[in-house]
């Protein structure tokens, strides 16, 4: 047999069947039939030599029915779908716009050469870039094949993988050295990952196509063995896989929907249950861990964002294939809660910027997937079609077809964006995030109040930090990770030492850093060990919303607490931000508490000396040393007022200041050799030499700039003056006057909370008394 | 007679001849009839004192028809317009909700308390902006009474103008010292002048309703007296009224319009023909001077956008009153011609930011007026349409009914927004603006090239540079002007000293500076007297668009010649533009020719040394004294390349550098004490120790950023060598080689111009022939 004859390794068995020679003239046999043979071989070796006793014993188990029959299409489209489809193409024109979309990127890859580069560069480079596109035609193409039944589609998605199987029979880890854990085909093994759940679905669609051969060989020569690498290919791969991280999500639905698609039933227990199948691991576990009961991601909203596509794309395979699991309903629909508290962490389609974040919105395609995959699993939940109308994008399946008809039937409801506490931790137990909101929803005023658990490794040193959105805009911002997703110029796209250096520091956030050093002094375990605590979270009344959490263990012998209340006065034109940062410790410290601001300075009540020849930066480490000392002053009025404007409104910071505070104005981007930052400014307040120290500040969005009818209005803060009557360990009174007339108290418990306790305390001779854990009223 | 009685000056005799006391029984006597008549004789005496011999024959010619009987409204609104809006509300929703915007205010202003304040504020301060507030509440008043017959609006006008007349008795010039030439209600007169311009409107509306008495007294305390004070009040306003300016376009529109109402052909005649009524001022005249041939405004767009208001407000007036002026038709409808370029002159919505400008949109309500109004008189203009859709606004007046009917019936044809060259001067002889388009209008490729006269008071010292836009953005911005309009707190409102030392000198401009002097030393009176000249402009081929400026005073013994061309080449993603700047001197000079980019770097071909712990201006004086020196670097390679990335694309900027050739990265900021300045960046070109110098640059958009799929194409430019073969006194030649393949030659003519001309050269032994004045092709 001359397939035998041109086997090079004569030792190894050669155990082909067919007469692949004649159908695949083109190729090298040495190369493809014994290359599939080795690799067949070692594939089982591997299993055999690595798993343990017990776990053998199950594989062997599941041996016996190692692989069954499967219908395909059968991940995120079935052949119920398909005919659904098929019947609706013209009939909704949202969805058609995304078929053709789809259709586009489907034929000019048809019509292109295929390029299946040997891995070299990082994010952003070439062959990264390359592999991406070429999945992403993959998945178009099986999708216009379902639909079209033009072969070419098909044959482009066989031609494809034939050339990623020879591909990877020669390559090794990938060259680069920007991860731990590194792909073969990418830099980063999640980017691999990425791939196959593509490559699974495009597999999937032309799976009915592809011939036995075809199929015996791109399974036993790409889609085990990178199965194989992504759950176990080496020590860092074998973690990740049964770690409880975002990436173990893309890495079990990556390995389960190949799963799937091959109908490997120990592929599919692996991914749902973890490598030793005890369910101490895998997704199912992950759907346990990784939210907290309120569905919220540890790692923050823009991560929260990211992951949930392989959550809600693996679920909607396991809901088609296992639908006894029930996938959707487990854990109380964690899942379609996960997708809700998606959404509800943006303003403006904007992700809040917390922890490492990029600028993200919910036009991206994960959340696309996301809302469509919702609505499809709970078609009850109307509001998100108003999100799906703003993304003007659907997934070409089922999910996506159902959306875009619910909106073409008129059944969209507003999203009710919400004041809510999301709590941190599997149970809920870790703090958590406060959201509150006022007004109509596009000029919205929006406060976050992050006192959460650390966030994994994509968490920030930013206890108690405070971020403000108003009017569309972000006002008070959080500067998210420093990071130049896939433009390989900048660090290969990943994040650039800035990430750490700044962006995680305690000081680039709107909250205290004391004595210049970062919360936990910046160490990871120490703060994944620790966790801020919401005390209380009111929002009974919409028009006063109030938060207050509090962290012990950020500095040694240092405590910090924290409310901060978004409430709307008769005397005051916009709901304004009351906050009271009260710091207290045994020995005296200097106290930094900055207000990063996104507009233009326009007047402060203090005169301040500008550096106007010489910059230096503020300090030397902890992120310091990244902020330009632009100006300096000494606040000469009991309380400092700092007003500027973006957009056609104007912002007035004023806060109750001492004798020895010391306010500064800088700017983001010293020590930035590679112009990494972005430079932005800050208002900043130091109180020095301090054992007790309460910060009262009223943040105040007021007046009007019209450019269109060049008109001001009240662009002078409408605070008169600001006292701090009262402050003890039970509570802390701040009285604010109105330039409109009007003086109003509010008052904050520090201690024994509770919604429906007592409080009475004596002021000026008079008794105030009230129910609940704060108090606001004209005074 | 008790009236005669209260009079404080026996001397003057009282002429009135009504009862006026028991009609107004809560006025004083004394300070209203009195004053009153002091007003009028004083009003007649000025006109004999000042007069002289040959006026006063015209004067007492026009003297005999003094006042004449006119059918009111007479302005923007006549009697059929009235009807046909009647006939119009609820038809067209777009006009509805204009109308309802107005009818908010009307209905606001109506049950609010009258406040005419004593005037003490400058820009955006409370007495500035209530005056503001109160003209435009007795426009919309005057409006909606005209519409509704509701009383409630005439009553609110006649009350407020009574009040303004006992106000305008009582005081005398504004109290601040910003301008020259001060108001009596605002700290500038030009600000009067646009109170009265609606005053005049609304007292159109309510001339009916109030009795001759009332209009006696407002007339001769209020409009009489003002228009006497704009036109001839004192020696700064009378010379303004003469000059050509648009603020004296505001002056003579407010008492030609006053004198429409009143029926007063004296203060018609002196409006249309200035002081003298000799025709050398006045608005006929202005119509000649201030445009050029091609309607440019030669103060620039921001300026041309908010003259055009007045030009257009006073010149349907004069259509509605003095038809056979034919005014619309003037100069070959010049004034048509000039809304048509202010909207030429925009990008993206923006209008070009040259000269003194701030941001701008199509939105504003002058632009509004503009578009409503030429449609109005030029119903063929259905291009116009476009803009009024997206303005969403129209004036309500017929001709904001006609453009909301028009749009309703679906004419609307989309704006035609040309490649075009703009020419400056009253002859069109002082050089232009050449503007330069390719591309999808949204996301157009735009190239500014300025090349005029000096633009008056708001010129900048900016002798051929350009500006570019791409992709919805400002990439290479022009800095415009420093000025917070309406913020009291920022220098009143007006011009901050950093728009001389910053914004108008030349280095804060895409232009070169020699020997680090701005053009004519920044000399207002030099520059003035030189402009620059447009050689060629050639867009014949919409893929090929070049053109040639020249300047040769700007700097004493040395020439300027630039050449830039918006060029699509097949091997390059978009239109690129090739810049060629010839710089050339019998000395030696040092030469800074920067690129203000708006964006985040991304790589350079070059390594640069950043100043991170320490920042120092660049230099002293002329601007540089602004701009901190960030990194410093010397090319290696014969092209030096600076990639940045605006939204989701990238720009290269790669130029020709030589071995002395020093590289800078500065940013906008030093020296700016009351934080007025914003802090863009700049890539900057010095050529030292030069003679001769030609820049030969690249600016390319390439590549895209998508965040919303997370990948990345053509981060590099794609610029492979540059090289400058011929470079002499009759042609430049440049090739550009691709990475892509394909090596382009691009050669200028540099003297001898003509479109026609025949042309030869040698290049490497070959012979290239071209007709014309660039040649371009693969080499």
């Amino acid at each position: 047999m001359i397939i035998v004859n041109l086997c090079k390794k004569p030792a190894i068995k050669c155990i082909c069947k067919f007469n692949y020679c004649k159908k695949l003239g083109r190729r090298n046999h040495n190369t493809y039939i014994c290359k599939t043979n080795e690799i067949y071989y070692l594939f089982f070796r591997r299993i055999i030599m690595r798993t343990k006793i017990i776990t053998l014993l199950i594989v062997l188990s599941i041996s016996f029915s190692y692989t069954y029959s499967v219908e395909h299409p059968c991940l995120l489209l079935t052949q119920k779908d398909i005919k659904d489809i098929k019947k609706s193409i013209g009939k909704y024109p949202l969805f058609d716009k995304s078929f053709e979309e789809l259709k586009k990127i489907a034929d000019g890859a048809v019509i292109s050469k295929i390029e299946v580069p040997i891995p070299k560069d990082a994010d952003g480079g070439y062959t990264h870039e390359k592999h991406i596109k070429n999945y992403n035609e993959m998945y178009a193409a099986g999708t216009l094949f379902q639909i079209t039944k033009n072969v070419k589609y098909a044959k482009f998605i066989r031609n494809m993988l034939v050339d990623y199987a020879e591909l990877y029979l020669k390559i090794g880890l990938h060259p680069s050295e920007n991860s731990e854990i590194k792909g073969k085909l990418f830099w980063q093994a999640l980017f691999d990952e990425i791939w196959l759940v593509h490559a699974a679905s495009a597999y999937d669609c032309v799976y009915e196509y592809m011939d036995e051969f075809d199929r015996f060989y791109v399974e036993k020569n790409l889609f085990y063995p990178m199965a194989d690498f992504i759950s176990d290919g080496n020590k860092n791969n074998y973690a990740m896989f049964n770690k409880m991280h975002y990436n173990s999500t893309w890495a079990t639905a990556a390995v389960g929907m190949i799963g799937y698609v091959m109908g490997n039933k120990e592929l599919i227990a692996k991914a749902l249950y973890g490598s030793k199948l005890d369910g101490k691991s895998g997704f199912i576990r992950q759907l346990d861990i990784l939210f907290s009961p309120d569905g919220y991601f540890t790692e923050g909203p823009y991560y929260q964002g990211y992951s949930i596509w392989p959550f809600m794309a693996f679920a909607q395979a396991i809901e088609n294939q296992q639908p006894s699991i029930n996938i959707f309903k487990y854990r109380n629909q964690i899942l379609l809660k996960a997708v809700n508290t998606a959404i509800q962490c943006t303003y403006n389609n904007e992700f809040f910027n917390l922890n490492d974040a990029l600028s993200k919105t919910i036009k991206t395609q994960e959340i696309v997937y996301a809302v469509d995959l919702a609505f499809k699993n709970n078609p009850t939940d109307k509001q998100l079609l108003s999100i799906a109308e703003k993304q003007e994008s659907f997934t070409i399946s089922d999910a996506g077809l159902e959306t875009a008809k619910a909106i073409h039937q008129k059944k969209t409801k507003p999203f009710d964006f919400q004041s809510l506490l999301l709590r941190d931790g599997p149970l809920g137990d870790e703090g958590g995030i406060a959201v509150m909101r006022q007004g109509n929803v596009d000029k919205q005023t929006c406060l976050t109040f992050k006192a959460t658990s650390h966030g994994l490794s994509h968490g920030h040193y930013d206890k108690l930090s405070v971020a403000l959105y108003d009017n569309g805009n972000s006002i008070l911002p959080d500067y998210g990770s420093v990071r130049f997703l896939n433009i390989e110029s900048k660090h290969g796209g990943n994040y650039t030492i800035e990430n750490y250096s700044w962006a995680m520091q305690s000081i680039a956030h709107n909250t205290v850093t004391v004595d210049e050093h970062s919360h936990f002094n910046a160490d990871i375990k120490l703060s994944s060990a620790n966790h801020s605590n919401i005390e209380f979270f009111d929002i009974l009344k919409p028009e006063q919303q109030v938060v207050s959490g509090v962290e012990n263990n950020a500095y040694n012998g240092v405590s910090m607490r924290r409310t901060t209340a978004l409430i709307k006065l008769d005397k005051f034109d916009s709901p304004i931000i009351i906050d009271i940062f009260r710091v207290k410790s045994d020995s005296a410290h200097t106290l930094d508490f900055p207000f990063y601001y996104n507009g233009q300075l326009v007047s402060t009540n203090f005169d301040y000396k500008k550096n106007s020849t010489e910059l230096k930066p503020l300090g030397k480490k902890n992120g310091y040393q990244h902020l330009w000392l632009e100006a300096t002053a000494k606040p000469t009025k009991p309380v400092a007022c700092f007003t500027f404007l973006k957009d056609n409104r104007f912002y007035s910071i004023s806060s109750l200041v001492k004798e020895n505070t010391e306010l500064m104005l800088t700017r983001i981007g010293a020590n930035d050799t590679n112009y990494n930052l972005r430079n932005e400014p800050c208002f900043m307040i130091r109180q020095p030499d301090s054992k007790k120290q309460t910060f009262v500040t009223i943040i105040e969005p007021h007046g009007e700039f019209d450019l269109t009818k060049e008109t001001v209005s009240n662009s002078q803060s409408n605070v008169e003056a600001l006292q701090l009557p009262i402050d003890n360990e039970l509570f802390t009174a701040a009285t604010i006057e109105s330039k409109n007339g009007g003086n109003y108290i509010f008052i904050c418990v520090n201690k024994d909370f509770g919604d429906s306790k007592s409080r009475s305390l004596k002021l000026n001779g008079k008794t105030i008394s009230f129910i609940g854990n704060y108090y606001i009223a004209l005074y």
